[in-house]
């Protein structure tokens, strides 16, 4: 059976998250019934990140067995096609190895988290980020980030459901990013880690929203961080601002 | 009567352009209401630029007169509070004298035409921006937006209802940029003048973008504006890629 990855983008908004489940439509399922259309009886298919509800990709990767050869591109135009009207879009395919997995081959995963900072209401981005009063102070917010970056017990950053086995994670980067915004801020939290913890990103940005607003001070973030204690977090953020832009490969499988 | 300017931002996916009219809801009348929530008899307001059906907004300017004094901190919250749930915003107010005129003293207007080119559908720009197959040839873009800047006749390039005094119209500046974008090309392109004629950017967007293609040769956009003639231009595109980004005076009213 040749295996392929699929590179999706998504507006998570209509979706129950990526993860099939009983209920709510999720991605997974989306994308496994425009692949059943092609082939009735296709496997399940994995994904480098199970995204919340809620939550957009411009670059999750997953993989599909498939019964017969198919050209790449030829694949990812069928199954958009089938795909229509969902806001679900495969932007690369690629054959890959048996042994290629989109989750256990994956090295790293990179999500962004945009807030607007302004008095009004968004009337554009509306679900493509999470609106606050602000203004936020961008400095205070790189100096609270700083404390998250290297290896950490996660423990007051997850969701208490997570399953992940262990609260140690190394954060490899978070940069923060100012763009001008008509009225107001346009930030985005760049985050990069071979893997996350659930609602880790939220968490985290929750947190420094509060850290840019001054009601936290960045040192608190250190504080909190080493509480290992759920109850030391700052508020979750909603997942509007949250999207899944990339997953980093040994080898990229959509350039060969 | 003191009147102010506001600087308003809206989706123009669900209105029928700016301009009040019987049938379907425009921005000014969605406008119009909220204002009209604060004062019953409030005159109709006037804009800068009185953008078609489906085209969009970060930098639309109107004035309105009203009969008492206000803070115009307040105005502004208070009209995004009746503006609700309609995807409309203020996102800047201020008070300016009563000679000052949103269209009149305008100096100029800017608009963003952003065209997505790749194989696969919008899953998250969906209705802000014209997708089209691709790939576009920037630089042939870019010697055909040159042919436009300047002082000409555009009648080739404007709607044939238009009623516009004279087609001669002066492009100060056509800007095209690049981005990255997922499996494909994000290109915006950035167009300044005093004024526009109706349909002039969606003209010149859909005839642009056949220079990109490559079914146009670059040369065929002078040809085609030294035709003066509307048979002689490229296809129209779609108003989704659309957005009035900004109107210059002489003093930015917003900044005192």
């Amino acid at each position: 059976m040749p295996r392929y990855a699929l590179r999706i983008e998504y507006d998570g908004h209509p979706f129950a998250g990526w993860q099939r489940q009983d209920g709510p439509t999720s991605v997974q399922q989306t994308l496994e019934e425009a692949l059943r259309a092609l082939q009735p009886d296709m496997p399940s298919i994995a994904a480098a990140g199970r995204t919340d509800a809620g939550v957009h990709a411009t670059g999750q990767v997953a993989h599909a067995d498939m019964a017969k050869d198919w050209d790449a591109f030829r694949l990812s135009e069928a199954v958009n096609w089938h795909l229509k009207p969902a806001p679900v879009a495969v932007t690369a395919c690629a054959q890959v190895d048996n042994d290629w997995h989109a989750r256990f081959s994956a090295l790293e995963r990179r999500y962004t988290f945009r807030i607007i900072a302004r008095r009004a209401p968004l009337a554009l981005d509306v679900g493509q980020a999470w609106r606050v009063i602000g203004p936020l102070d961008l400095q205070a917010m790189r100096e609270g980030a700083a404390h998250l970056v290297g290896q950490h017990d996660f423990t007051t950053f997850r969701a208490s459901i997570c399953q992940a086995k262990s609260p140690v994670k190394t954060m490899d980067e978070i940069a923060l990013e100012e763009r001008p915004y008509p009225g107001g801020q346009d930030i985005r939290i760049h985050l990069r880690a071979r893997s996350f913890l659930h609602n880790q990103v939220r968490s985290i940005a929750g947190t420094l929203e509060r850290v840019g607003a001054g009601s936290w001070t960045p040192d608190r973030v250190r504080t909190a961080l080493a509480a290992r204690d759920r109850a030391a977090c700052g508020p979750v953020s909603p997942p509007d601002g949250l999207c899944l832009t990339g997953v980093e490969y040994p080898e990229d499988p959509f350039i060969r």
